[in-house]
């Protein structure tokens, strides 16, 4: 771990039932926190159908793009589950019955019980780790720089934690929320855009919330710098209160 | 609208909240949620960070694959607010402050308080149509096959309900969901994919949850024509009857 690398993230979510809307998504979110918490810049996600041309595509972009690529969902013994042979595709790797998966199977479904169905989850591409798990004794696997695991969220979030302490990380994020109250934002607009330009190494956000009929905004003041960020934080509340004292004086 | 159409659709999610894990997103669900009810297929979806060539990119490729792009999210008035600038690099076409958005922002802003930021949000690109809508006095946009809209969850449902009308649809996707109670899908993934292949109209899949130390399977079988899926349907009921009599004889 060198503290000035920046590390990236991409997720390919492999799933019908998630463009479908039949499923609403879990895992993004879970997957971003645990990025932001560890200090990978999670960059990109895509969501693509149970199509193996379109895995392989989204795949091939982003693992060429981004230090880390997790894929979520597709793992069963089901027909629809063709994650494994998609990502041996898209390495141009042979794909096999991984004998360890076998045993590992083994431990919870009797020998009678492993039929075919059962045994596509031991396909694993060639030169890829297992990704063992605490819930499921079907695992996930990591192959180059893709860590491909299960859609269910509980499966998902113990092979996350299985992977966690092998990934590399960079400097972890400093975020920091600023209420800005009742001010609306384009009345501070201008303000933050310019202490945004002044700071350059921070990324400055500014997020609306609407309910009742009314806005409540918040401010976020994000980087990698402590000093950076706390210098950008009090130039933001500098600045709400000269708008709270002008709005007073109004 | 041709009923043998086929109508699809991707979604770009634009904003850094949603990459940081801050902002859990609600829209994706809710656009696949209303495109399955209408007759359009949502075929993929990016999340991108708020970096305009990363926008432009995203939707290029979108633009020229789906009949349909929305976007979620950078419409406001802060400097973090880029996707009609970016829409317009996309399209190659001008971008300037559109008289009518400055009328509609006047009914609710006083015009002392429509200060440059404000302003900003009045910028559309040359050549689209404004997306009014009930919420936000801000509007979205329409620009040949992108719809823009913004990412607070009520505006941009107020959003949909203004361009739904004016959206070409498909025939209804008809999705039928079976409980496979008890049976795990190693059980039936054999049967299932032999009804799969027997049905290639058919997109038929299997959808594990888990909880309690236990998987609860649905089966889903999703289709264009009536009599298909209720064909696929009463076949997988047919195989999950005779999988359960065999366990009770065994």
């Amino acid at each position: 771990m060198t503290a000035s690398k920046t590390i990236t993230a991409a997720i390919v979510v492999i799933g019908d039932e998630i463009l479908s809307g039949r499923t609403k998504d879990k895992n993004i979110g879970y997957i971003a926190d645990f990025c932001t918490s560890v200090g990978i810049d999670l960059s990109e996600v895509r969501i693509v159908p149970d199509v193996e041309d379109e895995i392989v595509a989204a795949v091939n972009a982003l693992r060429a793009r981004y230090t880390y690529v997790f894929t979520t969902g597709g793992i069963g013994p089901t027909h629809d589950d063709i994650t494994a042979d998609a990502i041996a595709r898209a390495f141009g790797v042979g794909i096999s019955e991984n004998p360890e998966v076998i045993e590992m199977l083994l431990t919870r479904i009797k020998p009678e019980d492993l039929n075919e169905a059962r045994r596509r989850m031991a396909r694993i591409p060639h030169g890829a780790q297992l990704v063992k798990n605490r819930v499921s004794t079907a695992p996930g696997f990591w192959i180059g720089n893709v860590i491909v695991m299960a859609g269910v969220p509980s499966i998902m979030q113990a092979m996350i934690d299985a992977v966690a302490d092998k990934l590399e990380t960079g400097v972890k994020m400093i975020i920091e929320t600023i209420d800005a109250g009742g001010i609306p934002e384009g009345a501070y607009a201008a303000g933050l855009s310019e202490i945004a330009t002044a700071h350059p190494v921070l990324s400055i956000g500014s997020y609306p919330s609407f309910a009742d009929g009314k806005f409540k905004n918040q401010i976020v003041v994000r980087g990698k710098d402590s000093e950076a960020v706390a210098a950008g934080v009090a130039k933001v509340n500098a600045m709400l209160a000269a708008l709270r004292a002008a709005h007073k004086g109004a």
